[in-house]
């Protein structure tokens, strides 16, 4: 257990010399990085062949086994989001507001890294690239540990990243890998805090909860996404159902999609089985209250259980609520904090459902596919929160970092 | 146990309703707290009694007795900080940023309160209404657990908050206090993580460690405050005396004072002596490294456990360095994150100070006992935090707060 320990020692070493390189050297060791990964394919490939043979020895589906797969093309994919991240602006250093006090000192706030983050993850290796190269744009060292199942291919990755590192002056020791998967070594990363400022977990709700239940450093996190669409009294048929099929259809499978349809009772008659038509053409099944049941009959009833559940998957519970009010009632109730969305033609109702709201994302007439740092203008996404201290919602490399008082005077002392 | 998930539960209830209460309730609250105290002080002091009999029985000493007395000097302060929070801006609503996505969206950062907060104290029964009062005007629901010495006092203030919540239309559950003083009732409220957002120590580092140690909720906190000053190169005589002395001496008991002086060895030979002349004419015992006995001869040989130690006290370590570098290095090693002072006449050595340094406050020419949520204008304080996830420094009303992205479309989709 100690080399946990060592690892975190030398991660936060690292940090030290990290939180004041140029911006100029950590955009080289980005390009060193994907020069590496093009030059190493061959010994990359032969690294993740251990892990596909091992995952079809143990039966794994085949779309895991995809995932894990590191194919030209998601070698090609891994280059170039390095090559992306060195375009971000260097949030590192940034002056965020200044003010003087009536004494005379002047008081800033100046954007620093966080020191070391440790993220735990699971499956596709090539999160150990992402993760790391946007740790390493915002000043931090980073200490991974990621699933068994891709561990040649993660320690592969993770040598010529360190490599990287060296070639453009930069502390191999800004990411590491922990070359063991056993949860022990996972305890253990968890207990250091004193070493480690934050941990980011992405993987399957068990595996977060399993972090948040032993960790003693601040997490970043979300559980699960359980969006809701709200169709207001009076919202247009077109948009509305626009927005649905989009919201539950484009990408089921991921967090930011609907799992919920909340509709106006005035609605009920022809917009929801307008809208329940067009989404059961692309192969949804609807769970649907009893007012939703009579008048769509090809539904079937909803459980209590599905209310909280995120299917993940082309399935969709419906309520017909009696006002906007019941709606937000049942998202409080429900709901997972991450997006909610109202589609409506009241500029009085979008503003207080905008307001009262207290998700990480709220909309008005739009998907709530586009959750997502991207979508959003963040240049990248180091994952979405739900938790809401330090970041709510999708985050980019800005809430990596955390900001200091800085204070200038000219001898001032306290009367 | 129950009880304490009972009032976790309406807590969150009641925090639903505060998000979107408006500003004026909030300040009717306060207003209501403060005419409830002043309306009662008979029986307030009454309850005190009781705490103040157990203490001396206990044979607490007397500044701690002290520190738990109610008089009418601190109950006046008590109302009139409230009266003070009412002026403060309500930074619920606030929107911090906006910007327009090339498909037309509208994206933007709004304030919300957190939600519900926690916070666990030890003595002065005035941080019952003072950080009630914080997380009131926050938008925030909160359960508070003070200390078993202060019980009675707590529970007959608690009880005069909840009623002017009501009597201003807030929820009365907007401020609840933990009647018992176990530790399981802690250890209970610290797996709340559903129902709790935040948990804010104020104690000693026994409490606050054991806080971190047991909370699945994220924690604010700090451990002690290791302040340093370094007096470079070239400082100005009068300036890096008067520095030192209002740092060390102005008040030894809080965290913001000075605990180790950090001077250049080219500054030893005169500055140094006259330096520690004025400190030991204002008492101050000095504990130095050899080349400062040389300099000092009635200081004491300082050991390696007096680098890393809060003394709250009129005790100062002190070294001489080599060089700026030697000094942060020091700092890095020994601190605890908290408030670092460079007095310099050089502008490039300050701003590198000002960069290099990690701690919460970096500070030039003036005395780390302006580290303060008054001091830096933030209005009010509810704590330091030396975590550096959410708040890192001096919190005040905004840190209790978050932001969630609000998003305005005109139906669009995501391709």
């Amino acid at each position: 257990m100690t080399d946990i320990v060592t690892m975190a020692q030398k991660a936060r070493e690292a940090s030290r010399r990290l939180a004041n390189i140029p911006t100029d050297d950590k955009n080289q060791a980005l390009l060193e990085a994907a020069h590496e990964i093009r030059e190493n394919t061959a010994s990359l490939k032969e690294a993740n062949r251990k892990d596909l043979a091992a995952a079809r020895e143990q039966g794994l589906p085949e779309a895991m086994v995809d995932r894990l797969t590191l194919s030209d093309k998601t070698l090609t994919q891994i280059c170039t989001s390095l090559e992306e991240v060195t375009a971000l602006p260097d949030p590192v250093g940034e002056i965020v507001s200044t003010w003087k006090r009536p004494n005379g000192l002047e008081i800033g706030k100046m954007r620093i890294p966080l020191g070391v983050i440790g993220i735990i993850y699971e499956s596709r290796p090539n999160v150990t690239v992402d993760a790391a190269a946007l740790c390493l744009k915002s000043g931090n060292a980073v200490v991974l540990r990621g699933g068994s199942e891709a561990i040649h291919s993660n320690l592969a990755l993770a040598a010529l990243l360190a490599r990287a590192c060296q070639a453009a002056g930069l502390p191999a020791e800004t990411v590491q890998l922990i070359g063991t998967t056993d949860r022990a070594a996972v305890l253990e990363m968890l207990k250091q805090e004193e070493l480690i400022d934050l941990i980011i977990p992405r993987g399957g709700e068990g595996l977060i909860r399993f972090v948040v239940e032993n960790s003693m450093i601040p997490v970043l996190k979300h559980y699960k996404g359980v969006c809701h669409v709200y169709v207001d009294e009076g919202a247009d048929t077109e948009m509305a159902t626009s927005i649905c099929v989009n919201a539950k259809v484009q990408r089921p499978g991921v967090c930011n999609s609907m799992e919920t349809l909340l509709i106006h009772e005035k609605e009920a008659g022809t917009l929801l089985p307008t809208i329940a038509a067009a989404l059961m053409a692309e192969g949804v099944e609807i769970r649907g209250c009893p007012a939703t049941l009579s008048q769509v009959p090809d539904a079937k009833p909803v459980t209590e259980e599905d209310w909280g559940t995120e299917y993940l998957d082309l399935i969709l519970s419906v309520k017909v609520v009696g006002s906007m009010e019941e709606a937000m009632e049942h998202i409080d109730c429900y709901g997972s904090l991450h997006t909610e969305s109202i589609v409506t033609r009241d500029a009085g109702r979008a503003e207080r459902f905008l307001r009262e709201m207290q998700s990480s994302t709220v909309m008005v007439n739009a998907s709530t596919r586009f959750s997502d740092g991207f979508e959003f203008g963040l240049g990248a996404e180091i994952g979405i929160s739900t938790s809401k201290l330090h970041a709510f919602g999708p985050m980019g490399l800005k809430e990596l970092t955390t900001t200091k008082f800085i204070v200038r005077g000219e001898g001032q002392i306290r009367e």
